[in-house]
């Protein structure tokens, strides 16, 4: 039917039918918050278990507004520095809501919020010595996504630019790269700031996209999350369609072919 | 709702809810053509007079495909090189189906199909006299733009790049100078390539996009038309959502400041 | 000989070894103007006829720092909205100076600082007619840069980007269609912003490349002058050594293929 | 004076007045590779331990042509994918030339010819333990180049693109956080393609280019050298000279703003 998209995101043996992911804690209010996974049509959200009450029922709690029913949560380290930091966060979250699937990210400073990719391969092998499954948030250097991939990584999530910094992906050449070598999902984590660029990510053969900032600190976060919803739908379909071939007009021979 | 545009686009008095025009007469058949047409959720075909069966009632005819009723019917000049000719062109079309609103295009040579302006301002002056409505194909040059729409055209449509090229929008910076000093609307028409060209096109401000080639050339065109649904509505949603300012990390006194 | 460049630049019969053209004008004093076109290796500096002081000897004077035997001058039309403003500002260069081999533009708004092409086009005719030989600032539509061409223009000089704007070439295929297409040279005018743009203008097959405003408005517009020295000359290096083919990494049979 | 760059370029205290270096072993001779070297204007050239004869005397010697007087040789490792291999590699270099200053390369696979960091970090420490002085290819992952620069790194050399690739600096956001956060050299060490693209290296701030497809595979080698010095030194005044603002035309309440 139109806009169904045939094949499922598969994530360490659980099927999701949309393939963006949002976050949560950076919106108003949770119920904006809800309003926004809500119209982008996500089945996952990730949770920054630092930064959101997942366990004081004194305050509004974000399981009131997004159903863990409805929702698979995603726990993430936002805000973790170290592994040990990281495998801690992690399993307090899984002791509250009893979540297994989690996102590592370990951070190397405040001002890129970049990751260390030595200290999140060491987070990683904890984490599945754990039992946990881990989706990975790695730089776009196609070496270390492969390192999380041998070490077990469940998905590969490289940054397509800064974290919150929506400019969109820098480096299509690495995030190719890693797409053509991975075995498991690959989704662009960080970077996205508008709707054109998650459908670039999707071309590019992205299993997924996650995004938190462009749809918080749009004008009008819930219209963006439904554009959104909308481009990863778009990109995929492209991407699975088969774009057409690029025309040059310059003479061939000249200085200029393989330029433009 | 989920997916509904609510403002209209309204050229020459007639109102759309789709903001995707999509060609005729690059298709396999004319039922593929159609179903593309479905796909896409156009509710405009342009027609190429002079390449798509109109009149002649022994051999399929692209009106047995896609019903006048439907879809409203937009005949071009595609193939024209001289003011002389589309006027022609576009009076007979008017004759064999009663088309008023019209795209016209003069081109000026076949290897770029670049509008010849000073051609297409003679043939706009002609077809407006004559009581045409006239969206016009022009190059992406904002002060011709501005001339054609002083002229009385009913929609300005610049090129982003080489007609079938699909290599995206070449100069966003006058395609936006185009947008903000027009009062009627902007349309994209030539080098949409894929999904994401198309959400660019959009969120850029422009009222809407048309293409061809990209969804007749695709690997599976009926997919790629899809896709270009959801990439109009993708990249309108953000235009009016109004996306996140993009934060740049270089320390702002660097030399490069500004440049990334 | 190192950073020779052997073929002279040739513009309506006169040859030149520099390709890089400097302005007037903006500078903090005539001295300064000066040294920046010496640093610079200009031969020709474009003079804004309507700006700068060519009669008034009571008045300190562009010829007293700018010796017109070392330096060919370039009268131009700057700040003229008129075909026939453009021509009387020309006739009262040539009797000013003499200066025959003049810049032709016609602008069409002071925001964007545009050429309108229909205006210049009829300027030319008239310049012509009036036996000036004529370099034509153009938009970087090939039809109209063609026009110019056929209507006798000495030089073609489309806009890499607005006046002023630093913004580097916008349109790499335009401006290398109009190379292709050109007999006479075809100059960058407007637009260049740093040294790479230079460079990348010279790159894509530029005869030469004129500025004014990236050096006039440098932090350090001596330095900045020896800097589009060097980048014109690395730039036609380059372009006449033939640069490497670019290898491409994601797998040829990829949708990504032709993409990065 | 024309041309100088009055700083010098200082790596492990010695001092340099070319900041472009060049390499070895793709040319056709040893003869062409000299007479490139000299149009470079280059004082260091990279040697491939692995590649070139340094010993052999009843075969051409790289020495012969490119005096060790003259030029000083930066050894490198080019070839291998484990320390170990790097670290014996080097150690060989130094009894054959006594060569101290080194540059160091782990690669992780022949496709990519991307730097296995944690292997260079690896390497790093065992030839900083054995009292070389290395400089160090990288990949553009700032976290990583901050680590190199904290085991005791002489210079960080942060690839652009892919080796051989010629595709130019793919993410120039994190060459510029390399830059910023770094207290050594930092070079930008493989996928200059043509002279524009050195010269955006050193306008964001590399202190040297190391380059050697970009010339070797060139049409006319000897003249593309010339024109890489000639953008090393045009990028670098750049730099010095500071760049005018960007102007953008746009209105800058549009959803715009920011984008071009």
């Amino acid at each position: 039917m139109d806009g169904e998209l045939p094949e499922p995101l598969v994530i360490a043996g659980r099927s999701f039918t949309s393939r963006l992911i949002v976050g949560t804690g950076k919106y108003d209010s949770y119920a904006q918050n809800a309003a926004a996974a809500e119209a982008a049509g996500a089945e996952i959200v990730t949770v920054a278990v630092r930064r959101v009450n997942l366990t004081d029922k004194s305050q509004p709690m974000l399981v009131d507004y997004l159903s863990p029913e409805r929702f698979t949560f995603l726990p993430n380290t936002a805000g973790c520095y170290t592994g040990e930091d990281a495998v801690r966060t992690l399993r307090l979250a899984r002791e509250a809501g009893g979540w297994n699937l989690v996102k590592l990210e370990v951070l190397s400073d405040p001002k890129t919020l970049y990751p260390d990719m030595i200290e999140t391969l060491r987070a990683l092998d904890m984490l599945i010595a754990d039992g946990f499954e881990v989706m990975v948030y790695c730089s776009d250097d196609p070496v270390m996504a492969r390192r999380a991939e041998e070490a077990g990584a469940a998905a590969i999530m490289p940054l397509g630019a800064p974290i919150g910094s929506g400019l969109g992906i820098q480096n299509p050449v690495n995030i190719r790269l890693i797409i053509e070598q991975a075995k498991v999902p690959v989704l662009i984590d960080a970077g996205v700031g508008t709707a054109s660029d998650a459908a670039i990510a999707m071309e590019l053969g992205c299993d997924a996209v996650l995004l938190n900032t462009a749809i918080a600190e749009a004008g009008d976060p819930i219209r963006m999350a439904r554009a959104m919803k909308h481009a990863v739908i778009a990109g995929r379909e492209a991407y699975l369609a088969g774009r057409m071939q690029k025309r040059r007009y310059a003479d061939p021979s000249s200085p200029l072919a393989g330029l433009i």
